[in-house]
């Protein structure tokens, strides 16, 4: 059989070509005809339409050969929409429900039929918007601890874990696309690199000249490259989570591969101080101030549940090869087994720290930016909430063995806020 | 075609088994039946054979469905050998003639054929013999530096190092064998374990009580299972090197992956100094003092010459993804880079010692003993060693991250051996 040819879907060709699925059929409704179809992708990568109907919606995500940012001439293999499918499907093993429903996968095709998430939104729309979500800590804390702990060899059988090790080796692009523009670019007169403002001149020169700052970063390079602890996520920043008041949705892991587990944490901790020191620059219509307070605290709340659960399921499910109960509880020495996961979480905590201050450099510094302060539209006030979080970022990756609390990182953070100092 | 099927060699079928293949006519003769064989396998897990002719001789190794040392109740797949033969070509080309040269595979039958080296003998043997080798550290130094650094993202190119990664991650059951015997069974009452004195009893009850020697030893096994930093040879004792007083070859790479690159340093140097150890037991015909004092110093000469090729490397063949020369050379900032040299080395001098500690006790208390020890016939005299050698591997696990230098570890093993205290 030959193999079919990719080809990609556009807002008319869609329902023709997809009506005769029967997962389609069952959640949008049976005639291709009557279906409403728009095209919403405001992501990098890929397509991504809505499809309604009689019967309900989808989400259908289809990945192009190349990186529609910048198009055709930088290629991009199609089948990250395979390793964002079997990601998915483990992330929903590991944490039920916390990722969209999938009802069909083409590989061929590139393309993933998906829950319509409604009225969901983007988390980073709704950080900038100001608004306040109850419940995203508990769920963010748990899905972490939950998806990162279940795929590492603390829980899973190893040869399942070696194999999937193996399979997600082949998302190498991807891979590649971190290597390069989280680690490297930000630290070097990199063609792809940008900064908004003239004003941020002075603080890349000087981060470019940071000696420390270098070898911390490449640190958590290697870390990225070589330690294969779990399968993480991978790109987990505020715009690859959807929300409502009383939900939250993971999505695009496309990124995923078997990774350092402080990199999802890293990167989502980021992202929360980014959002922090980006508040100043949305105060048209009054203070930001209580929303500097909640995010402290989902900040704080966050890393609270993620450590409990992580602790829990430490001592309920730690049935893998690592830390293995024959050598701890069995001989009486549950005491141990404490131990031991008070020095995993410390070395978690500090790459976590690692991981993060990378990332402020990077999405303000590299290629990627973050609509947090893209959207301040006075040039100087963005500048000095960017060169805020460029120090916290700094701070971070080179002290990060000898910070004691996220609460003091919080802390620092709200230091550098209020600094008088004129730069 | 139908898949061949596996079928042992013996003495009696070899010649005609293999007399068709052209490297084997080239390098043993034309006529199969002018041959002589031998079974030689001395091992735990293979056939072994010379096969020698009017051109020369080559050894055959041939995997087995099983653990020989065992049976046919421990199963063991026959794919080693594939992974073995993939191990020996990336070998040869990171250290060039330092492992046997490869004239013949046969992926379907799990066989090698390769140069028999004579009149080279097992490093281990020759240990216990209390011959001294002028040419070892510096080989073995070299060694591990260049297929340590040439198998990471220091060095290789990141595409095919993942895909290498991956195909080396199918050796499962060779790493579970490491995983098990190694890093866990030590540690508790497991059926497999076996030590050769109940004078022994005291300290090994001891070692199952110490907590901190558990968590140490499972933080070993963590980097095992989850750091992949490069191709390691993972099973690099004094009996996997063959040596004359001028050459020295590395076989037996069965156990490659991708793992830490101080789990073949630690295996190595651990090893060294339980020879040291055992010295004292094997001295029927005299003082082993000069042995001792050699074994010093060619544990000395050794990592000297693996940091100092590591460092030439890391200056001159750094050309992977990771501490990119954009970030430093090119920005005029060298110090940067023997900055990060000196970090990276750090980590890797800890880690060595972590893993040459858990290999102390492992040879001593898990299955598979070291014949260091193993041909001291007075027990007393041989539970005397092992106990120095115990004692050193806790000293060594616990406290890897807060030991000097190579020499105060030397240092104190001459004090745990002079030691009069009556154990």
């Amino acid at each position: 059989m030959d193999k079919p040819v990719f080809e990609a879907l556009t807002v008319e060709t869609l329902p023709g070509r997809l009506a005769g699925i029967p997962a389609l059929k069952e959640h949008v409704g049976p005639s291709g005809k009557s279906w409403k179809v728009r095209e919403v992708g405001d992501g990098n990568l890929n397509l991504v339409f809505i499809v309604e109907g009689e019967r309900g919606s989808v989400v259908v995500k289809q990945a192009l050969p190349y990186v529609r940012l910048v198009g055709d001439s930088w290629p991009l293999p199609l089948k990250r929409s395979f390793f964002e499918y079997h990601a998915l499907t483990r992330q929903n093993a590991r944490d039920p429900g916390m990722v969209p429903a999938i009802h069909h996968f083409d590989e061929a095709q590139a393309l993933i039929v998906m829950d319509f998430l409604s009225p969901h939104v983007i988390l980073r729309r709704t950080l900038i918007d100001g608004r306040q979500l109850p419940h995203l800590a508990r769920h963010m804390g748990l899905f972490m601890a939950r998806t990162l702990f279940r795929g590492s060899d603390l829980a899973m059988d190893t040869a399942e874990r070696k194999a999937d090790l193996a399979l997600f080796a082949g998302n190498v692009e991807l891979c590649d696309i971190t290597e390069s523009l989280v680690f490297s670019d930000p630290y070097f007169d990199a063609p792809r690199n940008r900064h908004t403002s003239p004003e941020l001149d002075g603080i890349v020169a000087r981060l470019r000249a940071d000696r420390d700052l270098k070898v911390a970063a490449q640190h958590m390079k290697h870390l990225f490259c070589a330690n294969a602890q779990t399968m993480v996520h991978g790109d987990l920043h505020s715009g690859s989570i959807m929300v409502t008041d009383k939900e939250t949705k993971v999505i695009d892991p496309e990124f995923a591969f078997y990774g350092p587990m402080a990199l999802d944490t890293g990167m989502y901790f980021s992202n929360l101080w980014m959002s922090y020191f980006s508040q100043r620059g949305h105060e048209e219509n009054g203070s930001r101030e209580t929303m500097r307070q909640w995010l402290f605290a989902t900040i704080v709340e966050a890393w609270t549940v993620f450590r409990e659960e992580f602790s829990r399921l430490w001592r309920e499910e730690r049935n893998g090869i690592l830390y293995q109960r024959a050598l701890f509880e069995d001989q009486g020495d549950w005491l141990g087994a404490e131990q031991a996961l008070d020095h995993f979480l410390a070395d978690l905590w500090a790459d976590t720290l690692g991981f993060a201050g990378v990332e402020m450099h990077r999405r303000i510094l590299g290629l990627a930016h973050n609509a947090d302060f893209e959207t301040i539209e006075d040039a100087g006030l963005r500048a000095r909430c960017e060169t805020d979080a460029l120090e916290l970022g700094r701070h971070l990756a080179v002290n990060r063995r000898h910070i004691h609390s996220i609460e003091e990182v919080n802390a620092l953070a709200a230091r550098i806020y209020s600094s008088a100092v004129v730069r």
